[in-house]
């Protein structure tokens, strides 16, 4: 008989050398001892010099979905996985993508303003004057040919509609003018539409991408007038993927659904346009001065408008299927052939995509080398690997989503864990996911070392948030921290479908801090512009490739997989206790204004030559009965702790493992709903979802937590119910497990 | 024997017609009664169109310190101080006043620029181009003739330094450039120079004073490109007024100080800029990228230098002795003429000072109008009324402070009480002064309405702090408070050396918030400008007048002088928690820092590829007892209650009450420390200063707290006690009276 491990609480500090005493969670002793010598061969075929080779290579010439380029790279991946020694293959799906056909912007009144619409090439940067290059646009705006006043709306959410409304100012038949920031780029025509708008221009201001966050490029790394974010603006939060095939795979034979029926395509014209191009804008608009959080860095007053400024826009749109190229590379597992340790990243990029997806990329083609180069030593993992890298993440996780919604049963059958990244840059290892996973992730990052600082990169990541706390009270907290807390994830990458759709364990890794730039989805992400502000040689890519490739390793070859849902209880307490606060707080303001409404505060707080109206009364917040939901989780922390003694005492046999293993992996699945999310059912996952108005945001018990935030008290209620049941049915499958 | 009233607590919304049930404090039933019949009269004589032609005639013309349009305006003040049947006289005193003779700025590389210096006349606004305009100066720089390399310091404050130091960069022989605001400006060329630099230059960034604050003037309120704050920088937190004559009145033959020997004059050039001058030298700054929070709103990237920047700075002055003409003006007591009610506003100018301080000025000449015509009706004051208009003021509070000094005894004899005004505009009451007044002068902001919404300005202003208050809990307090707080005064006008020398019993009133703009200190602040944009027609001055005149009629005519020192309890005590929290915070911190410093945190969290240093270890805040002050604050609480009670139960006989007044008005002069503040002995007062490194703002209990600040252990005990023995004192002294 083997002797079997704990799932530990590993200290925060604890080295890297003393498997015998404190072995992996999830190995013995032995197993161990050995899972550390195979990770250090791992980490010697690990090359900075070659994943910056690579993505020199890739990043060569424009590679979005569709385009030459984009199959080229899809190609090269395939190769180099295939020449590691994976099994692998191309996957095509037929994709809607829409490419711009006409892009007009103009002013034509008070005065008249053509926009540019064009990002300058640079002499100093090669690749940004090159054929093929996508124009600047955003994917999944609506044709149109539209001409209205002009709005300065803010960063384009909810609240910023509201405060135009107490100035007495609407959108309806305006076309309005966002700044990139805050939200997801998608949430900003989203919402204008909702508010009457015919069309919507979003810009880069300065202040939050530009000069005034440091030296514009070629100087330094920031955004310089002329260049445009590109960007889905696809109602993602409804459903990703290909918006003719919700929940299918989009095959050559999937039944597609008319464009018009497609609910995640936008209904207004929709354009991004640079600093340079939105400044006579701006500066045309009348009305009152905008609210001073609202200013950014351009050299005048901001008005929020109308007026005189009248606003021309016309856009039409290539809507051609298109083939997307998954690269599927699998190496059969030894013991487990049919338990898949999944590992993906994006490969196409809007332009040349150095940063945004290569840097990921290239990390993750790199592990696939060194799992190569073990193979070859004669190791084999227990349970199967599977490396994925997607075609069509950028106009709205295509690739990945197709594919899980091809293999959604086989998925949840045998996906152990999903592991993510996606654009990194040089600085600090974060980590989000499942937090069953939080102690196993939270060890991995204690067993790489961070080349600047030599100290361990979850020691680095919890000095940064240590030296960056607001309060002594914060510091304290992170102090009397025992383990390091993994972010709940939201969207905007290829985990989405995995985990919220699925119910796959998932993590999602990556680095970054110190390469901040304006390069995102420009034709400034190049190579040159990452070698230089990124990232140098590539030499955090390599971290990420060992921080990844340790955590596939662990995953692929434990003994009993290392999953902690006392982890997860103790996330989702924290959940519930901020549910409650949110409910008391929503419930004390609404009292207090209401108060203040009622005795004319407002009115005599303002100033009579300026609109400005009162808040508008809300109804008083009722009573929340959160009972159901702290129950569930009384009944989720006895299992779990139930479920983490008997795999403390568990007997060493390998058929009990695979038993424990399998009902452990597809727990997470209990936390779907079978109705999904309110007004979303592609959204399945009760626990994390991104924001219905925040996008890539995350929001945690997303049914309840939205339910409030729209003051929907009928909806609180059942969602209550609803996720209330479905902790508690994992409570149930977990005991089942702990028998 | 008449009914006598008690202080009472007025409660917030009580009105303005109920004197029999709830007279007004210091009055009977009876006198209460016939008090309000007086202030209705006065108010009835109030007129904005006068006050608005005055403004008008007195803003014709430059009127600063030394210059003819200034004598005439303090002839023009004299004559109508006559004319309304006070005593009136010019008192001159022989003052230093330093204006410019050469001003060059000038960028010698990388690229050579000459500043322009000049604000540029607009049409639109006539009294801009007149001859007579000081040029655009900080008066009380030294002479200097300086070049070196040119480092950004922020708002050029202690904290801006230690980031500096941080990034490795210091100012040793260095000119530095820091923005107007966060503290007075005098505050910045004497940091400037405790850090080693040879010159300063301050300018107007249009983040906080420009364009991104409203449209420019003369399409907006706001500063425009050539626009130059005008201003004193003399290191008046050491003593205002004269430099050459501390504690002394400047008479004709005042023993003087040779000017070397004046520390309150600054040792290195500095010189105001406007941002269309700062603009060259800005973008010509090498070195780091400017912490997020100095950037300012100019359309590059801030970076702190130094680098190949290096300016030419040279500057010489008149160092000439002039005239400053106080207006003194005077209405006998018929019952107790040694017992003066006084107020005071300055009659000079920058340029043309429309706003500062003629708003405040010509609202006093009104009073002044008002009550003359009571005097005509009959009306006689109980008490000497003596109105001032200030000379000298913005070059460092020079009449008054002279006045102040030359006839200090006499003041601590008679001065019942100062009342202060200043530059106001459009908008909310506040007020700051002794808070043994507190109750006082909250009742009268019961006594006047606002224009704009017909409510008391009272309450109109609890409405503003209710609409604005950051949280919930801030609101709840709001609503809860049974008195109107008033600030405490730190400095910046002419009620300085009334409190914080001599220890009178002060008020400064105003109203602001709706005229925002940047007219201050230039030639902007002219009548057009006022007239459009601070205040149209007034309105607001004559709300001023109101509410001054209430206060002095009331002041002048109380039976019972109406002080309360439980307010003064409640708000010592406040400040003694203050500072204990301070205390605690900072061992807190102190403790924290260290502890993150040994474990390397800093470091670890740092980026190697940039310069920045850990915070230096600081020593740990020893414990420190509070406990003489809070034995003192005991006592006094235990005295006002009983000096509260006595009041309540006088008897009504005349005498009585003479003898109670003298003591209740002088017993702030308790307050007064002998040996005055640490390092500064001309402030006295141990509650009220100007803060050593804030200037015009405030520091309460100062000798305390900027040794808490200072982290100077020693003092902070020593300070302790002194300031303990003051309130101890104060407690003995008011316990006499209740006797």
């Amino acid at each position: 008989m083997k002797k079997l491990f704990a799932f530990s609480l590993i200290a925060f500090g604890a080295t890297y050398a003393n498997a015998q005493d404190n072995p992996l969670m999830g190995f013995t002793s032995n197993s161990s001892a050995k899972q550390l010598q195979t990770e250090q061969q791992f980490d010697q075929s690990i090359s900075s010099e070659r994943i910056s080779a690579t993505l020199k290579d890739l990043s060569a010439y424009p590679h979005h979905l569709g385009s030459p380029g984009g199959k080229v790279v899809a190609e090269k991946i395939l190769k180099k996985f295939k020449s590691y020694g994976f099994d692998a293959h191309l996957q095509p799906y037929k994709v809607l993508f829409p490419t711009p056909k006409t892009r007009l912007l103009e002013m034509t009144a008070p005065t008249r303003f053509i926009a540019g619409l064009k990002e300058n090439p640079l002499v100093e940067d090669p690749t940004t004057d090159q054929n093929g290059q996508l124009p600047t646009y955003n994917a999944w705006s609506a044709d149109g040919d539209v001409t209205g006043q002009l709005v300065f709306v803010n960063y384009g959410l909810p609240d910023d509609y509201d405060m135009l409304a107490s100035m007495g100012i609407d959108v309806k038949g305006k076309i309005v003018i966002a700044k990139y920031g805050k939200s997801w780029r998608g949430i900003k025509p989203k919402v204008a539409y909702e508010h009457g708008a015919i069309g919507c221009i979003i810009y880069s201001d300065p202040k939050d991408d530009g000069y005034f966050a440091g030296d514009v490029y070629p100087k330094g790394a920031f955004k310089n007038e002329t260049g445009v974010q590109r960007g889905s603006v696809m109602d993602m939060v409804i459903y990703p993927g290909d918006p003719l095939t919700p929940n299918i795979g989009s095959t050559d034979k999937a039944k597609r659904l008319d464009r018009k029926e497609a609910v995640t395509i936008l209904k207004i014209p929709v354009l991004p346009i640079s600093y340079k191009d939105a400044q006579p804008l701006l500066t045309a608009l009348e009305g009152p001065v905008a609210p001073a959080e609202w200013r950014g860095a351009l050299p005048f007053t901001y008005h929020v408008g109308p007026g005189k400024a009248v606003v021309h826009l016309k856009l039409e749109f290539n809507w051609d299927l298109v083939t997307a190229y998954d690269v599927i590379a699998k190496i059969k597992g030894s013991t487990y052939p049919d338990e898949w340790v999944m590992r993906g990243n994006h490969h196409d990029g809007w332009v040349n995509g150095a940063d945004d997806p290569l840097s990921g990329q290239t990390a993750m083609l790199d592990e696939a080398k060194a799992i190569g180069d073990l193979l070859k030593t004669g190791w084999k993992p227990k349970r199967s690997i599977v490396y994925c890298a997607w075609d069509g993440e950028e106009p709205g996780l295509l690739g990945s989503t197709e594919y899980v919604e091809d293999h959604d049963k086989e998925l949840q059958q045998k996906a152990v864990v999903y592991i993510n990244s996606d654009d990194i840059s040089r600085g600090f290892y974060h980590a989000g996911g499942s937090h069953a996973l939080e102690n196993f992730i939270g060890e991995v990052s204690k067993s790489v070392i961070d080349p600047e600082t030599k100290v361990t990169v979850g020691e680095r990541s919890k000095a940064h948030d240590l030296a960056n706390a607001s309060s002594v009270k914060a510091r304290k907290e992170i102090l009397d921290r025992k383990v390091e807390p993994i972010d709940a994830l939201g969207s905007g990458s290829d985990f989405s479908s995995f985990l919220q759709h699925l119910g796959v364990p998932t993590l999602d890794i990556g680095y970054g801090g110190e390469g901040t730039g304006g390069e995102y989805h420009s034709i400034i992400d190049s190579y040159t512009d990452y070698n230089r502000f990124k990232d140098p040689g590539s030499v955090y890519s390599a971290v990420l490739a060992k921080t990844v490739g340790h955590a596939v390793l662990r995953m692929a070859d434990a003994d009993v997989l290392p999953f902690d849902f006392r982890n997860l209880y103790t996330t989702l307490d924290g959940y519930c206790k901020e549910l409650v606060e949110l409910a008391n707080n929503m419930r004390e303001s609404t009292a207090m204004q209401n108060q203040l409404l009622k005795t004319n505060i407002y009115r005599l707080a303002a100033d009579p030559t300026k609109h400005m109206d009162a808040p508008l009364a809300k109804s008083e917040v009722p009573a929340i009965d959160f009972s159901p939901l702290t129950s569930a989780l009384d009944a989720l922390k006895a299992s779990a702790g139930k479920l983490a003694n008997k795999v403390a005492a568990a007997p060493a046999s390998d058929t009990d493992h695979k038993l424990l293993n399998e009902i452990v992996y597809k727990a997470e699945q209990q936390l779907l709903s079978p109705a999904g999310l309110p007004r979303r059912p592609w959204y399945r996952h009760t626990i994390y979802a991104p924001g219905f108005y925040t996008g890539y945001g995350v929001k945690t018990m997303p049914g309840i937590r939205e339910a409030i935030e729209q003051r929907n008290w009928d909806e609180v209620k059942q969602q209550i119910a609803a996720v209330s049941a479905r902790i508690a049915a994992l409570a149930q499958y977990l005991d089942k497990a702990a028998m």
